[in-house]
């Protein structure tokens, strides 16, 4: 056990508690060793102690100052997370970093210098990569089965709408919503986005629009490599977390669907009916927060680079930023206009 | 017999065949009489006369001034048919008439004007209504099953891209192919497009791109009920006739797939496959024409409205021409702009 | 015209109007000159005059002496079948037969005898095998696909049972509704069966166990190539006409699902839902009663063998006594034991 | 941690991994303290150690004796099932014994009236009624879905055969592979199995043969409440692990598929194709060994009945019995001869 990498997690929010318990249970190579949370209640320690966790605490600053771990989960609030990262990289620790990594450009180019300079690791979180139904749809464009990419398209429905309130001070659909989608069509295009044209509603909930925002958008993408794109989004599907994606090319094309609890199928008079789409996305998604932590410590383990890095961090954050720019203005934007 | 409905078609081509063909074995209450085409051959005429076609002649002006035709069908080129409908109309005749009505607005406003006038039944040819699975899917929306609708999507693409000279004299992608699905968007959202933005792409074949065309796009719509939309093309889908739509609701979602030959499913060390899509229009569609035709002629029996009216001939011409702009002006066109 | 194939059809019911109707409009070597029925009525007879048949009668002795005819179609009560068979055969008519030749075995043989002395085509009606699904399936195991056949499966159930005053005069279950399951089991087998072990049970309608039969049905087979068949039979499934069948062997295995009407999938709170299989005999398997009649006189124009000879007409029926014979006696019955 | 169940684990083989692995991930209110094996080896030490168990040694009886074990797992080979069994029953431990409890009848019952003495817990490791699939369908039949059940189909394929010398001492198909099956289609039908008939064939590999067993079978069976039932059974399917069934009543059908690595489907020139079924017991099983111990330590805590009891693991060998004989004596074989 003395190889394995210490890990301290920074948040013990419902994330923070994904982390621990998948490393505890799925990742050998690992071991969390101390959790910090401001916040940090009974409920929580209880839960942490239970996963073997020996040190818990309120300040982040105990596990940066920490020499005995190797390596940081952050998973406190947004607006901590470029400097967190900073202040770890500069105490020489891996870094595994919720995304957004921060909803300000400058500060993530910050970021990554400092960490560059740093020469640790650096992952931003974006685990549906790491979905084995995404993973299928990489693997087959990289073996060529589509051939070149002409379309991708992302269908992304939430199984119903966050509160006004928490709408907010999320940066929007696209910055809290779509930025998973916007990583999803940069990773399954393997090609840049140089383009995009966005319209936006509020179709789901007033209240959404009363906070500045959207809740349902339909977005239209040009890659670098000639792709275009195709991204949906609403905040309430009824029938639960719709999650697909397809990519067509020149020789085929590939899709996914959602997964559901049971395969069974029943044949009634009143029809012939299945399982809804899983609904929550820790249903959905749990897999995924293992693998890419897995691929997170396989890459310190090996000084491999990390499957999502701090450019991955960076993108989508620009191309939400240009969303929001074309459908203000009515007009395709260019990324190069943002950087 | 005596109470049939006489039907001449002006043109003998593919579509004109299939016309006549569906009339004499599926529909009753119709018979083809008369059918004219300035190339009518050998074949043509056997292929007529077998399915009992009297009058075979080369002049349109044969089947307007025949007093005892009661309906035209014109499937003549498109620079053909806004003038042989409004002389068909002054004719005293019903009219149906193939899709696109003409690429020039006022001559659909004055085609409409004429028929208007003259009191007759005109039907455009937007066949893909009357597709059991599209039909299926409009059912839904209007029981009401996926509520009120937020987000429409057409998938459509074609096997194989036309040669570079026909594209020449199409129109263009969105005049020649996505005509049917602006049509198709309008259907299944039950509103009308109000704002498009097309992005457009030369990724099939380059000799398109000489011709000054597309071969592949992403459109996004908003509609007058404030849903969104969205339609992908592509001149070549390498696995056959790709036509799907999915239409998303406040209260859920209803998709098409496509048709194959079989239900056959095969497992073996190779992996698990079934049928491709069915990869000829006229496989694919073949019912649809008959559908069309049948609800056109009972209009007439009736005296009821036709399923398409004049105003479908006019939009999705509309609707192609504000992709256009939009596409070359790089913003997003409102269909005002053009009317 | 002069050279396609006259067809009498001996029997005006629901079954001879599907024949009349499918030679009129889709099979062009082809055309019915006459048509009789005992209880022929003005509604059989305009309809049968629509399609462009010239004369209708009443005594099948019409047909079988009018040396203008060249084929037969024999769809007048079971217990005729064999007689007008072998009337027609010493006309020199070639013969379409429905199924079953008739429920006597020696009746069979005879009826075979005769038609094989008087060089006639002689076809039995087993259209399930002209159905897309199926034929999908056959041209697997055909091809190879599944490799050496292990096990074929049949799923066979009706949508709604038959009258218990019909099913006392109809042979029973094995008889009147397994037949055309025996002849499945043989065509996608490429084998005989040798054994059969037959467990009945009436589960669905009391009644049709007053009348001495049963409703449903479990059936084991063994084949010549040493295969193994399963067959499961209900006279009742509430969500439609459930009719699939699977082929495995030592390569994989191939399945055929039900057709639907609509490709559509509705997802809501409630569930995920799609089109039951098509209710009624004549929806799902229309295409097979063309398709087999295409290959029928296809044979008599090429003067080649007809798809599903005498011998297809006299298995089934041994079989079928075979199951009855297990059933009774609580054993597996070998088919050698009736011939 | 005081409140846990303290488990022993009797054999560290394959299974006896597993269950220690989902005990320690996956089972709060449960620990292993003690596993033995005679064949304990350092990697297998290793493994438990991992774990976090504490004693580890050879003979089954230091578990047997160790008054601090409150609940055994007997993964031992099947000719010590029954022995232990009651060893542990009167040593006044609960009990989890993996399948079969023992080939020889009067051995099972006299383990059954052993445990029932000593009022202990008794539970027959049939994982499959715990797959996510299968407990799918029984909550169909239980919530009345389907209604009165008519015919339950269980189709169970293994990916490939086992060596031939593992055949020799395995008891035969009925008793290795298909005893699972028999006690599927008792978990799905929710009644009693009362007469067999079976045909077995060796189509596989002639080794299988010679050894004295076959590698394919179609089983009939009937229940108790009139249902009637299908097994069909191949020791290879080449395409994976093939896991289905379906069940059939007076309101409908349900019936499950495989399960898949991805949902990813492809469509090339060459088809459309999706995943094979997973390949290995594990994989496709993994969850239902964590839901089996599950319920059996909720049912230890609470004091309730375990789900799946003694007689549980008597019916389906007197079935296995059964099927063998009726193979062997070409008849239908009651179960009540056996009893």
């Amino acid at each position: 056990m003395g190889d394995k990498i210490r890990v301290g997690i920074i948040g013990a929010g419902r994330i923070g508690k994904v982390h621990a318990e998948s490393i505890a249970y799925h990742i050998p190579n690992a071991e969390v060793v101390s959790v910090t949370d401001p916040y940090m209640n009974d409920e929580s320690e209880a839960f942490m102690k239970n996963l073997g966790v020996k040190k818990i605490g309120k300040d982040y600053k105990e596990i940066i100052n920490d020499p005995g771990i190797d390596a940081v989960i952050i998973c406190s609030p947004t607006n901590t997370h470029s400097q967190y990262s900073m202040e770890a990289a500069e105490a020489g620790k891996h870094i595994f970093c919720e995304k957004p990594v921060d909803m300000d450009i400058d500060r993530i180019k910050e970021t990554i210098r400092v960490v560059e300079k740093a020469g640790v690791k650096f992952q931003v979180g974006f685990n549906r990569r790491f979905d084995h139904n995404f993973m299928a749809l990489k693997e087959h464009v990289k073996k060529g089965t589509v051939g070149d990419v002409h379309i991708v398209r992302v269908t992304s429905r939430d199984p119903a709408p966050p509160p006004a309130e928490y709408v907010a001070g999320s940066g929007g659909l696209f910055m809290d919503m779509t930025i998973h989608d916007f990583d999803m069509v940069r990773y399954l295009s393997g090609s840049e986005v140089v383009e995009v044209s966005a319209f936006g509603g509020v179709l789901v909930d007033p209240e959404i629009g009363k906070a500045g925002d959207i809740d349902t958008a339909v977005i239209n993408l040009r890659f670098e490599n000639g792709a275009l794109g195709i991204i949906e989004n609403s905040r309430e599907a009824k029938y639960g977390y719709d999650q697909r994606a397809e990519v067509f090319g020149n020789k085929g094309a590939v899709k996914s669907s959602n997964d559901t609890k049971s395969t069974a199928v029943v044949s009634t008079a009143d029809g012939v009916s299945s399982d809804k789409p899983l609904y929550f996305f820790l249903e959905r998604y749990m897999e995924s927060f293992t693998e890419e932590k897995r691929q997170f410590f396989d890459a310190i383990s090996n000084n491999t680079e990390v499957p999502v890095g701090a450019i991955d961090g960076l993108k989508p954050v620009l191309i939400a930023k240009a969303a929001f720019k074309s459908m203000k203005e009515g007009r395709t934007v260019k990324l190069s206009e943002l950087e």
